[in-house]
């Protein structure tokens, strides 16, 4: 049984999705990966996307590119939290996507993070279990803190060079 | 029995649509207008979508706002061509609508007009059903030859006006 | 003691920053409400932020215009799911306020939601809680039922005046 | 004799516009493909669009960049639909293209698609055309199968991938 | 006969076009101005732009919104200067007229100026027939100095308010 | 003594403005090429800007990138008209230097061709000096003719392949 | 003698800019304030900023909108700090007088505040002065202190509020 | 102890921001350069910018791109002047780094310089100190004087090029 379930249209976008995959691994949440097309499959897509629930899905995280639907019909049809991924694309460098995310209209809210932004979608993930999972929220303020220590070793090693030089 | 079926996601976009349904009456083809959304009702959204051709449906014409999905849907469902309508929008002024329907991923395109464009919209399902129709490709004959004459009446009366001014 | 918090940097944003209030209310959930500005009132604000779990908030909902750097903030400081809601502005229409909200680095993750979408924000809010609260959740279906009768009684209504007409 | 004329003011443009030749070959419908400017031989282009009706042309598909005045300029001589497709531009994206396609004035509808979307240009040619051929109606319905099984065989070896990996 | 050859596609420009009319007057320069659309009189478009020249046009002025192909068909049929004027519009502002007209392919020249900037449009076809006659250069030169003092007398004013304030 | 005026703020530029060299070279038009920057060298460039009439200059070629402010300066000094050349930038890719040159107030205008443009720039000052000169407005035909003929040339050779094909 | 000069092409900029003005008086800054167009008046202009270091003044505010060269010029001209404020527009609602203020080359920087920021190029310019005037950096904390209480104000009523409400 | 202090939330900015601490020490200005995230060392941060006028820092250059909020929490913390540098992005090209840093709200400027313009950032640090520093001006007027040279050669050898050729 997976708790999050990570959707692309296609398998164009499996590099930008694989991160939030690998993501998730870091924090031990189970998930599943599927390349499913609201457009090309949209009756097998109703039936992932309205069956998600009942197979013990808890978040979904839906990554697509140009006029990005996926996110919002998982959204129509999942009623827990959607996280959408836009991803960049080669003429409207992913401004597209974004918008046909971010823009849903009032009652199907989508969780929209960052242009090609699925690390940040599945560390969302992790918070959104995080507020029931104590030991879950653990490991975000670890994971915060390795980063914190992360930017100080750069800094630290930026001091060291400038002072050498 | 209708050939064109003009659907839109929310009341709010009626004024826009329905001249889209005051130009097919012009051309006097048969429509029908629904207001069904993709978002919000997507088990009777996929019943009337996947419906519509055998109700008898030739053209599909479709408009929505912002993370405008239903034109896409649309398109994903039926078989036939399907007219997307981006609508003017309070924020991004419409941008939004435009590419969540204009930028279709390869295999299911949506036709798509300016935004606001509804009337246009009808003009291309008049165009599109005219292609096995000789009646309807005169009648949009004689109707470009009116527009010709409306400007060029508004031509003569500018000449007029600066003749006595 | 309050589930989710609603902030805003400046009291224009109230008018919007209500309807996410409001949404909240009707789903039963509570909440709190706070003006505090990131850039004006940082020591505040970074005690507000640090101080939000132990106070029992489980979500935030922060909305911030232009150069919004108050949803990133939070998100920087408070380790459970923040949810931004960009302002419409002036001159860039919401797109510099999107642009600041969405656009989060690597490991700091921002929920965002449509400009002005601030009823949205809240129904996000209410789907992670219902991650672990079944009674949420049941409530959530019944908000999407409201939301389905309400459309489809505008078609209804629809299908009725052009019968008449 | 040629159902769909596809047409471009650039040799520069071919590589893209082929796509839309090759998907009307698998089609089976019949095309002619034209290198003629607008802006560079006005004369020959207002007797090529005049003329398309007459040699049987029931569909044109024009693909332009820049300031791409070749599809509304079709529209305006030939009463049967008109295709759009924008050009990826070095510049300004497409975005120059796309606007100066899809943003046509009242009476004189293009049908545009995508920045790039040749193949979806004819594929919206073939369902233009489907609205009187069942025939074709069929193949397009055959072809929306294979787009399904694509996607399927692309999720079931991800599947086995992450079984095996 | 008229130097200059002032177009516009519809009526609804015609107030910001008569900006261009009046300075032309201001600088005693004979002009035409008319409505012609090039998409909807595509023929008499035709006759009016390639017959400019025999009738003594020296530079054409066309205004135009939206998918502005007015400007560039001009210059694909008059051998002499086209200035182009990007009309405002409702849903882009104007970057699609400013688009349509200003990235014209290579060849086909549009001399585009701001957005509504009709007057600018006149002042520049006073300035391109200055280039050989000095009388008209010498009332540019004028015109010039009379926007110097209209600044400078502003200035004055400022000054005399702040002092007095 | 030169007619046209080719100016540029850096030789970062003179790749593209060589174009415009060229091309009047091909006309046969006198010119001169600077590299004078308004804002490291103001003074030079008033004394440059000032004199270029009374040098013989009768048109000002401009070319610049970002914040643009040369071709508008030239404006500002030199009363015959200025042809503004809008380069391709690495982040704002040439919408900064677009809307810097050509969204002049009233008063100034800057006749701008299309990002990058700058053989468009030549031809426009051929067209301006074309309209006293019948020789060179013969050659402006003739260099019609030729762009008609290669665009001729290459249906011509792609229709072959076609019928090969 | 001032040492703020406060400096736009146009007076439809001194609604805002005024504000830049109040905003000095506030910290009791001495400042001028004139009008003198770059484009209109370039020799007064040139006078003007060449004049202003021996004048006494040590920042100049700059404030321009469509193709805003007011700043830049300054900065090209005058050696101690310009700030631009680009004024909001009606086309492109200010972006264009963003872009052709912030996006200087190499070597001329304008210190540039958000589009209509007159007040905060005022404050802007106190902390540059502050730099050496220790009474006014005294000033400057107390402003902020203020700014603090402002928004706990807004706060506490809302709290208010709240509680009755 | 240094007067300017360079820092940015992430070593991938480090390039660009080296031109930054290249220029300042051309200048002979004494700096530090600091590795800090806003983001990811909330507490750190806040030390730094709080401490950093204690320190002796006269002037703050903050580098960042995508939802950029350190340069705003600077001008949130330090109460002298803080430069901003938008970092050039992936998918929005730095206008989401641009409208994060240039858009500050009323009170706390931030003064913004070019997508990428560390250099700059560091002449107009330069230009800031130099407000109460003769001997930095007079080294700020000798680097115009150079950059003046320096175009002027490139002209020189472009004429020389342009006899021979």
């Amino acid at each position: 049984m997976a708790l999050v379930s990570i959707v692309m249209g296609s398998d164009s976008d499996l590099p930008v999705m694989q991160k939030a995959a690998d993501t998730l691994c870091e924090f031990g949440i189970s998930y599943e990966m599927r390349i499913i097309s609201a457009h090309r499959e949209p009756d097998l897509f109703f039936e992932y996307a309205k069956g998600a629930e009942a197979r013990g899905v808890r978040v979904i995280i839906a990554g697509a590119g140009m006029a990005a639907h996926l996110p919002g019909m998982c959204a129509a049809l999942f009623p827990l939290p959607v996280i959408g991924v836009p991803m960049h694309t080669a003429s409207l460098l992913g401004k597209d996507s974004l918008y046909s995310i971010v823009q849903m209209p009032s009652g199907i809210p989508v969780a929209t993070v960052a242009i090609g932004g699925a690390k940040n979608a599945a560390i969302l993930a992790a918070k959104i279990l995080a507020v029931s999972d104590d030991a879950l929220l653990d490991k975000l303020k670890q994971y915060a803190e390795h980063m914190k220590e992360a930017v100080a070793a750069k800094d630290a090693s930026l001091q060291d060079e400038m002072n050498r030089g």
